[in-house]
């Protein structure tokens, strides 16, 4: 089974209008809150070589994204982690308050608990106007679909291309973006966390349209031969870039280098290049 | 080193007020929000036999209790999920969404992740009017000293007192007590997660008077010696019950079960029966 599949379960238990989006939604007073948590630890999510400074960096990184794909400002961080060997607390903890402090957030508190594998669990919470609150469920046929910059660095990086690896190990949160686009008026937005492939699968399970990429216009890892470049640009995981959609006409945005690659698309299907795009990309499995 | 020595390293990275009280307190329009995150896993955290609907719900309980510790209202939960079979997570989900209804919170979404021991991270939200905020600070002499409830019913349970077993693996979060103590305006509160001597000890940092208890006072497990109880009731983790302090005639407060313990005095020093207390109970502790 995985991790999608366990998702559609979830969906039973708690309100699947929940599930959709990157964040959940809470009322804040005039605004709207957003809250993301999102756990890492070190066989899965930290490559080999990682300093204790970009595991604390990544662990904010993420959440991060989710707020900002939401269209809301970075406001708090919340990190429990769980340590392995107590030395490697500071560094990690720097590292997590350095992404705040870059982001315009704030690391409010957290948890410390010893872990065999060194686990770290963070918590993000940001504001929005709900007038400016973007969801995955937004879509309208005609938009263009865009991204905020290369896809597959990090990929690409795992896979050798070490000239990128410091997309891998330090991903830029779009969060500046993710504002931006949210007073903009973009109709749909979420982070490309799993690959850019399931991630337009992932719009098209929320919206009744569809979306039609030209790989052509795909923005590429640098100093990789084209055709590679194209496959980790679709499928690989690990950038935190932002996959939006929006009128034509709202395009260029101020402030937001943004790379259309294509078009939302009145049938329910992802297709590149006019054929259907394989599902596939990054997904925990389990051997169950 | 162990976990306080390693609070102390956070205090030096991050605003040392931050960590101070049960949650930390972020705006949130005429409110004021609380948000706390814990982590608990299999090895530490969840006793042999436990089932997994009970790993849930204690996952929920630990952190509505944080909440009900500031006086806030339970509002949503966030449930982080490292899973190490996947058959697990549906009683998993159950028991955290059955904590949640029972306490008037919300499970609103959460992250799923596969590890090879189960970790679960819950973060719980709450508001609070800023008049009816409770903090670790704020204690005066001549407060009396008061819990909700018995004090070692968790510890006792685990050296073997199986009529405790409910207590120690279905905790109930105070959560309806707390709200109506910060409305009553007690001057200050935490949970006792990690038994009675070390929470005084808590309060003793953040305060400029002492904690004098009556171990005479103290409610006990019933069932067990009284000896023996006594001892559980002032080391023994895993009780959620809230430790407050008030101006003595604030009690009874209506609705609220409260056993007063002890007073609040003026020399900064934590004494059980006049003599000094032992500073001991559950920490994590790491070979390092």
């Amino acid at each position: 089974m995985d991790e999608r599949g366990l998702h559609r379960l979830i969906g039973t238990i708690i309100d699947p209008e929940r599930l959709e989006d990157d964040c959940a939604v809470i009322p804040c007073g005039d605004l709207l809150m957003v809250a993301s948590t999102d756990m890492l630890h070190e066989t899965t999510d930290f490559p080999a070589g990682m300093t204790d400074w970009q595991v604390g960096w990544m662990a904010v990184a993420v959440t991060l994204s989710d707020v900002a794909s939401m269209g809301a400002a970075p406001g708090q961080v919340l990190l429990a982690v769980g340590l392995d060997r107590p030395e490697r607390l500071q560094e990690i903890m720097v590292g997590a308050r350095d992404c705040c402090v870059a982001a315009g957030a704030e690391l409010v508190g957290g948890d410390l608990d010893a872990h065999r594998e060194l686990t770290l669990v963070s918590t993000g919470l940001g504001t929005v106007a709900p007038e400016h609150l973007v969801r995955r469920r937004g879509a309208r046929p005609g938009d263009v679909i865009a991204v905020t910059g290369p896809l597959g660095e990090a990929e690409a990086a795992l896979v050798g291309y070490d000239h990128h690896r410091k997309e891998l190990l330090e991903p830029q949160p779009r969060t500046k973006e993710g504002e931006i686009l949210g007073r903009a008026g973009v109709s749909a937005m979420m982070d490309i966390s799993d690959g850019l492939a399931l991630s337009l699968y992932d719009l098209l399970a929320v919206n009744d349209c569809g979306f039609s990429v030209d790989t052509a216009r795909l923005p590429l890892p640098a100093g990789v031969p084209e055709d590679e470049a194209r496959e980790l640009a679709l499928y690989g995981g690990g950038d935190f870039e932002l996959l939006f959609s929006a009128p034509p006409a709202l395009l260029p945005v101020p402030g937001v280098e943004a790379h259309v690659i294509g078009e939302v698309i009145p049938e329910w299907v992802v297709l590149a290049d006019g054929e259907p795009l394989d599902r596939r990309g990054y997904l925990h499995e389990w051997n169950g």
